[in-house]
């Protein structure tokens, strides 16, 4: 596993590296096979040079490498977000909040990240330009063939899995930073909402977006959240038998997968050894999202009202997977999107009744390990009974993988996903989550969650 | 014209009147016939008992008469809202945060006031519980045939008109606090939505609604928002020559009858005769809003969203010209309603950047005189021509109505409404407004030229 953000940074201050050397070690495991698919547009050359400013040393980031996902406005860069329809489009005039706030803070952005067409999906695929394969952060390539990385920023993941980058900069609207951090062995913490402006992107839901980011470690998702909301999060000194955690039953347990059920039961066990007081809970208010949802969601209207005009005009060259699922958003009405607008925040103020006690509760982030590609391939065509078993495969995976994230973007809470495995298993992440602006409390309980587990 | 409620509690702490005394003169006004119809529910004995209490007598509105408009929840009572069709609903369990913020200072509920059905017109008619006729705070009743007393909240502005109540509270969508006052020769102030809580009002429009009040005087409605808000205005000793004002032109001042801009163009010229600073502008941004409503309203996409069960079992118990307006939002889709959304963001922008340099704008309230009551006397099948006639002219008298005041909801500001009329004339209102959280300065313009015009 390539270092952590924070202790390069301990590295540099002490003068044994530089932040020249660094980069060209990012360079070089971005160009390395197990970054393919990763950077829609390398930015070597101006990053190494870049590295070199003097300037850079003394900021947060020090002039480390830093990735974005092709959903943020760069000035003078095209924003396809993971799409062909979007290729003609001007440059962008000025970079968005979030990647100027990291360039601030002395991040060299080395490339921009490959990324689901319009973010629209949590399995990682590309039908356009390739998918990633999933690469683990901790134990490095993935043994068999290649498996999906999670999305929709998967690029993002990938290259911070890789060491490419230290910060992979991303979006989360129903699992996308966290379901590929689960994939890729790393960490992605998506923070409450409104905390990170996501102007300058490329939106999915307007209500649901999250701009966040993938790190190496909890302690690099605390600087990378530090300097993405400018603010300071609170660190406590409790130890972790002072917090009262929980594990929620029902749903979010339902149809895990070996992989997932030994790794979480594991770690579950681990944390209780090392002093945690996590109580087993019910939370049957988790199930009646599906209530909520009746008549559709946030993603499909918010988006159908962003892409209706682009769809009409170019809808084959959408990916039909999310052309799918955008198209949803034309049947719903303005009553139905007013009645989920109310439902959730009936739903929110009954959640809250139900967890407001703890200070956080813990799942896996996704239920199953990540799917080889071949498996989830698009249709090409050849064999019809071979692309319907492909495409509802698709189907199942993306919904089992969405699943446990997207309830905390409909609760406008905030989440970590740290990994839980051990060497020789795959990647799982364990989802340590709460309601909105819960923010510093998840990160400090996954500080001390982390410490744990790395002891496994 | 009845004492105001600032005069009348300094009668009251000078030990000249009483609290009790009040009431009883409020209540002989609201059993007189100018009231006639402007009380849903009277609560005359309660009210008489209340007053006496002398706990009140310490408390902001020392046990003076208020009046509720049908929208707002009070324990223990129904909550038409001006229907029929909420006729049989249980009793409410909660005061709404409203009333019961005006009870806790001290107000006495006198009675409960009638309004547009649904709050969802400007004009005032109730074809279910009748119309009540407009009658001029200032200089008493109109002459002539009854005219309309405008609406939604056209109870409250005869209670607070005729004397019978000091504050009446009610609710502003699109201009249903200012359009009455300026009918009826009386203050209304709409203040920034978000600073009154609307919670147990029914809803016409939860993105525009405002719970606001009616008063005979500006410093009247200093205090009923203070009280409303539960927070302080900062008074400013700025004379009215501080103050950088303005008269925006176009749709402003169109189709102004003789009435109103007669009343409009003498008050301008007083106020600049009294060292006010007022310049003309274009404001060609307040047109484009035509082009923000292309494909629907907030009011009727959201009173759909809340009627579409109610209305497809109660069709017919609805005022036909009500139920038009709610069914209007059957037709927007959920993409409709968010470019509705993003295009009123976009909009209040440009506006900002038109209006930001001037402390306040200056318009009539609306741009005609109260029409009679029976030129829009509902349809009742006897003849077809004249029902169509009427329904014509309510429809154009309901759009002039709201043209003006509606700007300022959908600039999600704030406005007073205050009589610039003169003796003889009828009520005319003068609307000094701004964009959101102006409310302050609003105020304090406001009682600088309430001080100039008395003077007329």
């Amino acid at each position: 596993m390539a270092q952590d953000l924070d202790s390069t940074l301990r590295l540099l201050h002490a003068g044994t590296t530089s932040a020249a050397a660094q980069m060209q070690a990012c360079i070089a495991r971005a160009q390395a096979p197990e970054s393919r698919h990763a950077f829609s547009l390398p930015l070597f050359d101006q990053a190494a040079s870049a590295a070199r400013d003097p300037d850079l040393a003394h900021r947060p980031l020090a002039g480390l490498a830093i990735s974005v996902k092709d959903l943020f406005d760069m000035q003078g860069l095209p924003c396809p977000a993971g799409s062909t329809v979007l290729a003609g489009a001007p440059p962008a005039t000025h970079d968005a909040p979030a990647v100027a706030r990291l360039k601030a803070a002395g991040g060299v952005v080395i490339g921009r990240t490959h990324m689901v067409e319009f973010a629209f999906s949590g399995v990682g695929t590309n039908p356009h330009f390739g998918t990633p394969a999933a690469f683990d952060g901790r134990f490095g390539a993935l043994p068999g063939p290649a498996r999906v990385p999670g999305g929709s920023s998967s690029g993002a993941a990938v290259s911070v899995a890789t060491g490419a980058a230290f910060i992979g900069l991303g979006s989360d609207t129903g699992g996308s930073i966290r379901i590929p951090a689960a994939l890729c062995g790393i960490v992605g913490f998506k923070n409450t909402a409104r905390l990170v402006p996501t102007q300058g992107a490329v939106p999915l839901s307007s209500t649901l977006d999250t701009a966040c980011a993938l790190t190496r470690s909890v302690r690099d998702a605390v600087l990378a959240h530090e300097i993405l909301a400018a603010r300071r999060v609170t660190r406590s000194p409790a130890p972790l038998s002072a917090w009262r955690l929980a594990v929620p039953g029902g749903m979010f347990l339902q149809d895990l997968d070996d992989a997932v059920r030994t790794a979480f039961e594991r770690s579950i066990a681990r944390l209780r050894a090392a002093g945690a007081q996590i109580q087993e809970i019910a939370l049957p208010e988790s199930a009646e999202l599906s209530g909520v949802y009746l008549r559709g969601s946030f993603s499909a209207a918010e988006s159908y009202a962003w892409h209706r005009h682009l769809l009409a005009e170019h809808a084959a060259a959408y990916d039909p997977r999310v052309r799918a699922r955008i198209a949803l958003g034309a049947n719903m009405s303005a009553a139905d999107y007013l009645d989920l607008v109310r439902a959730r925040r009936a739903w929110i103020a009954r959640m809250g009744s139900a967890i407001d006690g703890f200070d956080a509760l813990l799942s896996p982030t996704v239920p199953i390990a990540a799917p080889t590609i071949a498996s989830l391939a698009p249709a090409d065509g050849t064999d019809a009974a071979q692309d319907a078993a492909r495409d509802a495969a698709f189907q199942r995976a993306n919904a089992l993988l969405l699943r446990n994230t997207s309830m905390v973007n409909m609760l406008d809470g905030c989440a970590l996903s740290l990994p839980c495995h051990v060497r020789g298993e795959l990647p799982v992440g364990l989802m340590v989550w709460h309601g909105a602006l819960r923010d510093d409390a998840v990160l400090n309980i996954g500080l001390r969650i982390e410490e744990a587990l790395l002891e496994q």
